[in-house]
């Protein structure tokens, strides 16, 4: 669009960045992958590396991510809670740290000191509390060692770690994504085409919610079931009196629920002690299970078993 | 290394993903830019792509990333905020909002209705508070609009944002880095290879500290100096009845700082306005100046000129 402005001057908005977006068929490393309507698409994504994911992910009964879009909003809290609340359901849960730079669920889940190992039927997933088998770059680089991984070196840790990973026989995989709506979600979501579904984690801010929504977003192009938004730090009781503040407000992950026709899956309390539980690798839903926080965790797990059809 | 576990049959330690690491001297997109000890990396990286930005950035004359590593900690609010109070002190400064996925710079700045512009020089930012000028996806790509940008298009993005804006004659440029230790840190440490420095930000909790250092270690591993630590969401007072809790807990910034023998350069506490403030375009150090926040920024900004050699 262009407009006159300042006596005659013309001006052009500006609508896209000036890099080459041009198609070169390269569409393993497409950006736009999952909106473009070339039916050779499937066609020319490699066979070849699909493969070996979907033979080892098809042992898994249901594979859910849980994403937020924005950094910061707890879900890899979430995650790691989920899994347990999963756990103590009796139910054989994997969980996929996805977050390759900065992996926080190997501390959480205490389990922070510990390495893969490749055994016999491939690389061997540490074991945490009630059997929860845990897959992380954590494991790996060393809390002292940065990694720096570019867009095919990403795609190719997502593969191994869905390939090469002897998870055998599991009722549940959870997939803890980093932020962002690339390199990250696009790979998980063209290796798990059959993912189960996505739970959305945000903050009641209205900053956060603009990041999240974008995150859904990209699932609903992607085909992506979402099966609905949990509200982190919501609300905070003061422990001295007893009065409820809403420091970061209140209501934003309903609103944005709402808005999106999604279900709102319930909230999680601004609490120092599940803050304290992450930093000392004791899930609070095991911890703490009368917190408000756990209770609402261990519903988030019932509703996802309905959702996916657990029978037992 | 490998031990002998399970009578008898052998395990081997996992030690890096299976992917190919192989040198194919492609240094401009290289993972391992800043470790790597051939001399002839800086001749291989493309003279062309960094000249331009080279020429633009030489009319700023201070270039300063805020990071974290990690999501969520409040990396936009302190870069919004430490703007302003550097324009508060007269300086001609302009704030690039570096994360492309989900920017939320313009929202808190309260421009997030303004796009950017072509204009004789090119791209135009746009004018926010105190003249500060801003740079952002979030001015091209709309709010409902998902972003998906690989490596290659974040380096030129990065490029673009560097080189085709007409910045003009400024004091200083704050950049907004996104979470994560790979393409966009290292993007914007390629083309700006003489920043001033980084102001890291981490909020208390242990799971964030590890994930903090990671990003101060890339920068020192990249030889940018690092200006020190900033502690968000640092204890909450209650408004009722005024008892001091540390909901995430405190003093998380400062032994980081310690470990790493970095200046510490204050906290910023858990407080409902501050949040609001962002959410609603208006910056803190603007709408509540006596805020023990506000004069955490106010003394960053002063310790900042102090740091780079600020003379009138």
């Amino acid at each position: 669009m262009e407009k006159d402005v300042k006596g005659g001057e013309m001006e052009k908005e500006i609508i896209a960045i000036n890099v080459d977006m041009t198609c070169d068929h390269k569409c393993e490393f497409c950006e736009k992958f999952f909106e473009c309507e070339d039916p050779d698409k499937y066609k020319i994504f490699s066979r070849r590396r699909m493969g070996r994911a979907k033979e080892t992910m098809a042992k898994i009964k249901y594979k859910v991510a849980v994403l937020a879009g924005k950094g910061g909003v707890g879900k890899s809290m979430v995650s790691a809670n989920l899994a347990m609340a999963l756990a103590l359901r009796g139910r054989r849960v994997s969980i996929l740290d996805h977050e390759f730079d900065g992996p926080c669920i190997p501390r959480m889940l205490g389990v922070s000191d510990k390495r893969l190992t490749l055994g016999e039927y491939g690389i061997r997933p540490v074991e945490g509390y009630l059997g929860v088998q845990v897959i992380s770059m954590g494991f790996i680089a060393k809390e002292k060692e940065v990694t720096t991984l570019f867009t095919e070196l990403r795609r190719g840790t997502t593969e191994e770690f869905l390939s090469h990973v002897d998870y055998g026989d599991r009722d549940y995989l959870i997939v803890d994504l980093p932020p962002g709506t690339s390199s990250d979600a696009i790979n998980l979501m063209q290796y798990i085409p059959d993912l189960d579904g996505v739970i959305a984690v945000t903050i009641p801010p209205l900053v956060s919610q603009v990041v999240v929504k974008k995150a859904i977003l990209l699932c609903l192009k992607a085909g992506v079931r979402v099966l609905g938004v949990v509200e982190n730090m919501s609300g905070y009781v003061c422990p001295k009196c007893g009065s409820q503040e809403d420091i970061l407000k209140t209501g934003g992950g309903e609103l944005l629920a709402r808005e999106l026709k999604l279900p709102f899956l319930g909230r999680l309390p601004l609490d120092m002690r599940l803050s304290s539980s992450s930093d000392e690798g004791e899930p609070f839903v095991l911890k703490y299970p009368d917190n408000p926080a756990s209770k609402a965790i261990t519903e988030l797990a019932q509703y996802l078993e309905e959702q996916v059809g657990w029978k037992d």
